[in-house]
């Protein structure tokens, strides 16, 4: 299958890459590169050194044979889009190519308008495309379990079937988005689920939870394909962040009380959910939605665990509450439908001690590249 | 009051300038005048010829005495809003000011790109501009009902309380937009609940229906106060244009079956029901939805009634079904409520024979202007 990832240099892009292309997909990467640029902005790095895009993909070609094309462009700018479809002419398309920070989103007005202009547009300009070369694509979408909220009913996959007044429809699941960023991902959903509708294209939408890890056995063999793992209060994510913080001696910033529930699963698990969804596409016309996550868990409960596989390795981790940053609630009910990967056939990697303590020893290996000044979070949603 | 009016240009925001000037609210307007230069750019042309925007404002003053500020610029230029709030510092805001044509944004990718670019920044410019000067200030947003789609259930007002599996909550309706155009409803609705939340803004978003009608009591006092009268496959919608069609001998362009239903209100109600909006403010965090419209009718019962009006006028008006260039349903179930807007005390002007040959008789006034090359639709969904 050919399959072009957008966003083929971020964190899940390029975890998917190297695994599509090891299952013998034929790999096309298009990225504009941007993430690096705003890392630039903000001052903020990976703590693992990662390679130039260029550089990734001939390591990788030079251990495993296998080609990866790679274009060098952003999205939002059509006629590079245009020229990428007629040069690569892909069966399907991967899209992990947003802005995908909500503090990102935060930091003031243009950076909200950043955003959404970026992400709709970038989003919309695949859609055009795809009818303009090809309305057999199957597009596999990034979206966010964040677009649900926390609303204290049952979070179905997309569809909700309301019974009202004697009447009943399926209809698209409410969303409740907590920042500019998660609205965005709202607004694809919208655009991309109307196109269906009208073009008869297909596509999956895949709301996927809080990734955690960072090895995958693709990236794992060799420094040079190291994968990217944010920290900092940018775009650092809660376990990835504890973890680091754990290794660092920094106390675990817990924001407000902890009672936060997210999905969450293991970047290997992102790698092969994607796979999935290509692999079994959606029909002509139809918007599927899929919750890619494979565990629930609460903010407090994660840094307990991280404080626990902390202690077996001999190191004192601390766990503080601070002011939440956000507006949100702290304790809420959350309970995720997230049956349809499995159905096609995830077996998850369940969250291990091993797990974790891998994790810990990781970001124990590269903790002199730690800057502490990135971690405690300054952006506020107020 | 100090209200401003985005968008006073327009069709709906001028006829409500005048109204709410006259009703004693200090008003200032704000317009790019895009939508003159879109008219342009299209080849199509209003009904009426409108005077120039100063010319307008300046008569009603020289008529009336009441003055109206008058800001020319564009909100998705951000220092240009600052400066517009600076210097007329509004306790409210009247949001007319986007692309509203649903073929407009169907024409091709850049018109789709325009629309929602314009629409959600312009709107998000709003909500920064709402926080940075004034948190206070009462957001108006002109919304459409054509966000709900044609729902097997009950349309309500906004929110919809949902039984699932044991438990309850309050959520925002389900949302089914059926173009780009209202499409970029959606996001801006789901932009300003956010805000609302987050930053205590209070917001009333007003899913308005199909307006029809041209003369308020202020509009009619004179030729150059006149409103702009929409008749061309983009900007004309359904029964102002089936008018215009009645009075040059041109067939009634009924799309697909004619049984899309759908909510209707006279321009009288429109003026009438942002004034209510206004006198009764939402509160503070406060995420208000009222749905604007008076009255549910189908396409074919439209087209029948001013057949019939015709008839008595001693015109023969022919009724065309023609093929949808939409996709839509064209029969299905309709029921929306609004009684949010008549609690608050609107007394609907209703749809009557008098109203359709008082439209009917003012189309023909002007029907030496129209272009029959702008009638027919061109821009398809597909």
């Amino acid at each position: 299958m050919r399959t072009l990832i957008v966003g083929g240099d971020g964190y899940c892009g390029w975890a998917t890459a190297l695994h599509l292309s090891e299952r013998g997909h034929e790999v096309a990467l298009v990225d504009s590169l941007v993430r690096r640029h705003w890392d630039l902005t903000l001052g903020v790095e990976t703590l693992t050194p990662i390679a130039p895009i260029g550089r990734r993909i001939e390591r990788w070609y030079e251990l495993t044979g296998h080609k990866i094309d790679n274009f060098i462009g952003d999205i939002t700018d059509y006629p590079f889009l245009q020229s990428v479809m007629r040069k690569f002419e892909p069966e399907s398309i991967v899209h992990f190519g947003e802005q995908r920070s909500a503090p990102f989103s935060m930091i003031d007005r243009e950076h909200a308008v950043t955003t959404q202009v970026n992400n709709v547009v970038g989003n919309l300009n695949l859609l055009f495309a795809i009818r303009e070369f090809n309305k057999d694509i199957h597009l596999v979408k990034l979206g966010t379990m964040g677009e649900y909220g926390t609303p204290n009913i049952d979070i179905e996959e997309g569809y909700i079937t309301i019974e009202h007044n004697g009447r009943s429809d399926r209809l698209p699941y409410p969303k409740q988005p907590g920042s500019f960023y998660h609205l965005s991902k709202v607004h694809d959903s919208h655009n991309i689920q109307f196109v269906c509708r009208i073009w008869g294209l297909r596509a999956t939408d895949l709301n996927q939870g809080v990734v955690y890890g960072v090895l995958t056995s693709q990236t794992a063999i060799d420094d040079l394909l190291v994968n990217r793992l944010d920290y900092d209060q940018v775009f650092g994510t809660a376990l990835n962040r504890f973890c680091v913080q754990a290794a660092i001696g920094h106390p675990l910033t817990v924001y407000g009380k902890g009672g936060q529930t997210r999905g969450f699963l293991d970047i290997r698990d992102t790698v092969r959910c994607i796979e999935l969804a290509l692999c079994n596409p959606a029909a002509a016309g139809e918007f599927r939605v899929f919750n890619q996550f494979t565990e629930q868990f609460s903010v407090g409960d994660l840094a307990a665990m991280v404080q626990r596989v902390g202690e077996q390795a001999g190191i004192d981790v601390e766990v503080r509450h601070l002011p939440n940053p956000r507006v949100e609630k702290e304790e809420h009910y959350y309970n995720a439908k997230n049956t349809a990967l499995r159905d096609l056939g995830l077996v998850p990697h369940c969250l291990s001690e091993s797990l974790l303590d891998c994790l810990l020893q990781f970001a124990i290996r590269y903790r002199d590249r730690v800057d502490e000044a990135q971690i405690l979070p300054t952006v506020t949603w107020n």
